[in-house]
């Protein structure tokens, strides 16, 4: 029988590009105009400074481009850097069921071997769904407990994953790839302790993930191994994190049938997946019933208890956040933004908003109350009931959180978010021509032009 | 109260040479002869060709020698490359009560900063101690209990260490080197996993170590952050990779005071630890009574059940190791060597001698008996019994396995296996060079021409 590193590589290094379904290669190239986009908007913000630094200090000079910078770096470095950038304003896809931020760990992957390699863009969607599948399945697989054992899943499960994409782009066989996931589960890493004092850490994540597989791909391709059962093995990665091995045969099989890639959620909000829905609920009621700032005397979350620790409470910093991440970590904030932002984006989240008087004179008027019914972590729904000074009230629920797959974001809404944060770092004109090279990147002979184009002077 | 990262940044950022025993620094000298050594012996094995190639592939062409080749590399991938050379034949020294190889992970960070940062040797060793006082330290906080779990020790303690290391080598000030702990946090990895096939990962890990903590470093330095509370925290590594967190005080209260940097042991032979005391037992009656392999009827080692099997079982492939890694975890084979060879090295266990008729023939007439009151663990001893071809029986014993505090080599003894190793890779005026530069590093205005002294054209 096959072990799971050993699955996952002969599904990866025999994928023929026509067995995946138009839709699925589509949707990839939509992720990677999604990721282009939140790391272009990221290489302006403060947080990119460290990395930048990094990939000027020691990245070589390598012929990879550092997105929105005029970087060049090796490709390891690269993808350290891009990965960084992608997942920096939390703004990045997300496959709800296993926890994991997909494209920020592998979109990276293809860029950087695509400018090292030279290979088409069918190839490098080929190697991007291959990624897919697989950090969606390897998380899926313990669903919930990395977390609960203080792993970052995102980050873990990325390692794998970027391993099996790498691997698929430096053209290694079967027994290459296997050996390629089998050395990852020693370079895996990630926890969650940010948490505990808010630093950045959590940011470098995917990049962490992107450079770790693609390392390990890299060693694999001299010659390296790994052991085949690294990920279930006695002493492989599932055991040594979480103290036993899931057992992965069900998500392996399905390899190659059910299509995970599409069921990544889009992000339409800068925030916390928790907030978007009464971000949606609270814009419908500005947009449909007229309610603006002005006229709101109080506004009523209806939360699960589930979410209460994490984007309601501790009550005073999520009414007045401290930082740009904990604003996006704040409901009354979120709510407040949906209230004020004709879009809600990087702005209504940035460091100048902090003291946006408007901002906080709107959310200190936010409270919340618990709906013990909420069908909270299953679905995440959003109710809002604001009470107006003329004492009516009105109200508005949004079931599921836009960009999942109960609520698609259209391919026109995901284009849009792209250009909303590609403007940030470059002008309408490269961004337009940017966006035609991403969406046609099924029918590039080689990733070159479209990297140079996500590099800034 | 201090975190463990503070109190390791605290003790690291201000150690003043001068308050470094001149022991210890002679001693620190004295690893980075002997790591160089291995690295050099390693670097003209097989086993290099992975390290290499992905060194000449990503390496950027750095400033940075990979040693024995005429490679140069950005400090990351030269720090990777290095460190896997370092440990590649299992020669390099190891810290009994932590189990790490500590300079396999730490050597290769002053190298790889020392060339690309230009600071002198003083400030070079001075920071190599800080990482040595670290790495035993986060060890012995919970012993045995990360291979318990599964983890390699020297893997994720080691890339602490070459926070740490990294950190003072790139003047980092306390908050900077906290902050490269706690990015390490989401670093450290490094799994058992290549027991179950003997696959050749592990030797890669103190590179991996070294590479990842020398990253976090390089992210403090342009201001990234990562939790203080990276090792013991509710989220951070020991929990997240233990279950729970130990206490660190009493080892971090002696930090400054008692210098683990002298209990690490120097390896004597290329091979598992527990076969040396019976190497030097076996060694000892043929230099002193005249055993010859064509005069021995047969070898009885009287072993503790605990080594049985890791040296012993099972006997077939110990008697008639398949690779020269399993040659170097094998009692017969190690017991063979010592009556064969005038000194026991690296060619004791090489690719060659695996179809040696002599030393097969010699490995087939090595049995054991189990030795109920043996002290190991606590000590590793060696006890044979050599049954002579006119019917005599000779009994040689040693206590403790020598390079380790009990019976420490001399320095010139590790001058003397530094020779022996440096010789595989380069002439005998360069070796000499070498270790001129070496023993003196202490006075080198920078670390430049030494590791130039390293590379092999």
């Amino acid at each position: 029988m096959a072990t799971a590193a050993q699955a996952l590589a002969r599904f990866a290094a025999g994928l023929d590009p026509e067995a995946i379904p138009a839709a699925v290669r589509d949707n990839a190239a939509l992720r990677v105009l999604d990721t282009i986009g939140c790391a272009l908007a990221a290489s302006r913000e403060e947080l990119a400074d460290p990395v930048l630094s990094l990939a000027r200090r020691w990245g070589g000079g390598g012929p990879c481009v550092v997105i929105g910078s005029p970087l060049r770096a090796t490709p390891p470095l690269a993808a350290l850097a891009n990965g960084c950038l992608a997942h920096g304003l939390d703004f990045d896809d997300t496959h709800s069921p296993s926890i994991t931020h997909a494209s920020a760990v592998l979109v990276p992957v293809i860029l950087a071997l695509g400018q090292s390699e030279g290979f088409d863009g069918r190839s490098a969607l080929t190697a991007l769904v291959a990624g897919y599948e697989a950090i969606t399945r390897i998380g899926m697989a313990a669903p919930g407990r990395f977390h609960e054992r203080g792993w970052h899943a995102t980050a873990v499960c990325g390692a794998f994953a970027a391993a099996v994409t790498a691997g698929r782009c430096l053209g290694l066989d079967d027994p290459g790839i296997t050996a390629a996931v089998g050395i990852t589960a020693s370079f895996a890493s990630g926890v969650m302790e940010f948490l505990e004092d808010g630093s950045p850490v959590k940011r470098v994540h995917p990049g962490w993930a992107a450079h770790s597989g693609l390392l390990a791909a890299g060693l694999a391709k001299g010659g390296f191994t790994g052991p085949a059962t690294g990920l279930e093995g006695r002493f492989g990665f599932y055991r040594a994190a979480l103290g036993e091995a899931p057992d992965l045969a069900p998500l392996l099989d399905s390899l190659g049938r059910e299509w995970e890639t599409l069921r990544i959620s889009f992000k339409p909000y800068p925030c916390c997946h928790y907030n978007h829905a009464y971000v949606d609920a609270a814009a419908r009621l500005r947009r449909e019933s007229g309610v603006s700032a002005a006229s709101v005397a109080d506004i009523e979350c209806i939360v699960p208890q589930g979410e209460v620790p994490i984007v309601c409470e501790p009550a005073a910093t999520k009414r007045r956040p401290r930082t740009a991440y904990e604003a996006q970590f704040s409901l009354p904030f979120a709510v407040a933004a949906a209230l004020l932002d004709e879009r809600v984006g990087v702005a209504s989240f940035s460091q100048a908003r902090l003291s946006d008087p408007d901002a906080l004179d709107l959310a200190a008027r936010v409270r919340y109350t618990v709906d013990p019914q909420s069908p909270f972590p299953r679905t995440f729904p959003g109710r809002v009931r604001v009470r107006l000074s003329d004492g009516s009230v009105l109200e508005a629920r949004q079931e599921h959180n836009r960009g999942g797959p109960e609520q698609p974001l259209s391919e026109a809404e995901v284009v849009e978010k792209y250009r909303d944060n590609a403007l940030r770092a470059l002008g309408p004109a490269r961004v337009a021509e940017l966006e035609k090279a991403v969406l046609g990147l099924e029918g590039a002979a080689d990733l070159g032009s479209l990297a140079a184009l996500c590099a800034r002077d």
